[in-house]
């Protein structure tokens, strides 16, 4: 294939922060991404948290002229938030859900009511088959002590393998997102030694925006400062990874952040800062062959590290599962009790001092609560063990075959 | 790449109907299942309906020397009931749930706790890349009034889609399941058509067994014969599918199934029949071209007819969540009036003929479980309704891209 001048591709990837009567200044915020989108003409843009799908379609109205493609990912109670605006036509879309993403009851995280998934749009531009990948996972709230931390790693496990599965036909592949994974995590590690992505940042020869491309920094007005105390340049989250297969070669020409306002403007786009790369596709020498078929040795540790972080999330599983189980069978002791307690006054078996009337019945009352919830727990939590121990076992079969790759070489 | 002979590969397909304390002689019929597998010495046996993983265990520790290599997919409450055991090295797995399985409080249907799913399993055979897929699909419980048809097809719709995106890598697909879908019906229409897999009873020259293929026939002893009373014959629900990708052709040399007992036995193995098909693989002749490529017209009246009935599942979904919302509305308000009576009561306000507090408690007891229950399932029928939009969107999507190719053939 005759590529003269090589394919340059402007991705614009954004966590738009847009929850409506939550996230601040959220309408005005969304006219000017809308604005700057428009303006900018990338080629794609990837967004996150798009929460209301009014927000979306008043995007899509605003950029049908700029963007005649686009695409929302429905799923969860609230929608997924992920979208896509697109200048080329988006040839078909498929959504994979991640079998595990917090829980129900953490009401104030709110998580699991999004139905976390992994977006995959296939796009053709000048006869080149992209599969374009949107995101977002769980969120950390807290570091030290990180409860969604196997919940985040089984994502991962399952972003990679999804991106493996269905990405045989592609030329390009690109991910963009929140994977709210710091450089460094385990899950990261995971996702890009499994699939080969590359990191824009990392591999970028041209880099402008904020020290260590961080995309969360005390710059930002809406971000709490104290939480970021940690990290005083703040932290890195939001990715644009890629890889070329087969034919093509991709590398990062450029790669841009906003740092803290949105160019221009007193606001920022979000409270995370926005990831702009500049792509450049050609064709592969052939000399050099295929990449990403090669097996680093280390992808062993991180896999075995990754399966370590599901055992125990496993194990806080299989507890949360048990307390469940009691708690529900203990309710329902009581209200047994009760049952019995109720019959034998009536058949007039009364007791010498009986239990007021009232506060029985108040009794009953919190004992069928407790039932229900620990019975609706007790299932969730078999799930979770269920989803845990099947990707444990994906991965122990995966650590096989690479050792098997690794014996082999 | 010369074959020759042609690779043959005899694929033994079961529902096991073993579920623990329910299903009638479950641990003979599974010896007897292990039993057949070790003496036939297939190359794969796809199963579905082992819920315990128990009785998967006593399989594979019986199987281990004929087939070294097995898989079982976990999911949902029970687990997804399917597994796999392989003559050849397993070299992956991967497990898709479909996004809709039916309602968690249809507890005598039960088709929810299952978490149905499509698991994937790549086998590497005389270095042929073989996808196998084993699924089960939401059952049907009355052909007249079918509750779980828009589940069913977007279930096929999801199935279809999954296949397309994950077997670019493979030389040979092959799908084995309960599919829970007349030959007729829209969702395996579909799922053929999206796919361009064979089937094959259709397909084969020799066939041996139940009139018309069928898999659920009234010889069978574990089956109800008023149930099937509308098809004498019984009826076609497990499949054997197949195509060959690229350098490949498939064909079904002979298709088995059981006539209501196990070979030379009193007892079936099971209230499904077996289906044992022998594929023959060989190369591809270049003049003919890869299969699958042309698009049907008819593809599109099928797609249209899915989606019709997504629409209908979708307005009843819509209907279940609003009845729902107004039922937690009412017994809010309820709750609150009770409230508001208690606190009158408390500060002195006594209506002149007070509400038997009795009664007053075991009704706050009842709106409280109202409210629970209804908040719960409006959050479930949110879900629901996401996803129907979801997959109609995704099949409106399809449907421009069918025509767009049709049109420019």
């Amino acid at each position: 294939m005759d590529m003269d001048p090589p394919l340059q591709l402007r991705v614009f990837n954004l966590n738009c922060w847009a929850i409506r009567y939550l996230s601040k200044l959220r309408q005005e915020r969304i006219g000017l991404i809308g604005d700057t989108l428009g303006q900018e003409g990338f080629d794609l843009a990837l967004l996150q948290e798009v929460w209301s799908e009014r927000d979306y379609c008043e995007l899509k109205q605003k950029l049908t002229a700029c963007y005649p493609y686009s695409h929302y990912f429905k799923s969860g109670v609230i929608g997924s938030g992920l979208c896509v605006f697109s200048r080329y036509p988006i040839l078909d879309t498929f959504l994979y859900q991640y079998s595990l993403n917090g829980y129900p009851y953490m009401l104030q995280h709110g998580d699991w009511f999004c139905g976390k998934a992994v977006g995959l749009l296939i796009i053709k531009i000048c006869g080149i088959i992209f599969h374009v990948y949107v995101t977002h996972l769980h969120a950390e709230y807290c570091r030290d002590k990180d409860a969604y931390l196997p919940h985040r790693v089984v994502q991962a496990w399952e972003l990679a393998q999804f991106i493996q599965h269905t990405s045989k036909g592609a030329d390009v592949v690109l991910l963009g997102g929140d994977l709210n994974m710091h450089p460094g995590d385990v899950g990261i590690r995971l996702l890009r030694g499994w699939t080969g992505l590359r990191d824009s940042f990392a591999d970028t020869e041209r880099f402008e925006g904020c020290e260590d491309g961080c995309t969360l920094v005390p710059a930002n007005c809406f971000i709490n400062k104290e939480e970021l105390q940690p990290f005083p340049l703040g932290i890195r989250i939001d990715y644009v990874l890629y890889k070329g297969l087969s034919r093509f070669v991709v590398k990062c020409d450029s790669l841009v952040t906003t740092t803290g306002t949105a160019p221009g403007k007193s606001i920022p786009y979000s409270d995370h800062e926005a990831v702009i790369a500049t792509l450049c596709v050609k064709p592969r020498e052939e000399a050099k062959g295929s990449s990403g078929s090669a097996v680093e040795p280390e992808l062993v540790d991180v896999v075995n590290e990754a399966r370590t972080e599901v055992r125990v999330g496993l194990h806080t599983a299989e507890r949360q599962r048990y307390s469940n189980g009691r708690m529900a069978i203990l309710a329902l002791l009581l209200l047994l009790l009760q049952a019995a307690m109720g019959l034998s006054s009536l058949v007039g078996w009364d007791s010498p001092q009986p239990f007021p009337k009232f506060s029985f019945s108040l009794l009953s009352l919190l004992a069928t609560v407790v039932l229900l919830l620990s019975m609706v727990l007790y299932v969730f939590h078999t799930i979770e063990v269920k989803m845990l121990q099947g990707t444990e076992e994906q991965m122990r079969l995966a650590l096989q075959a690479l050792q098997d790759k690794l014996s082999s070489m």
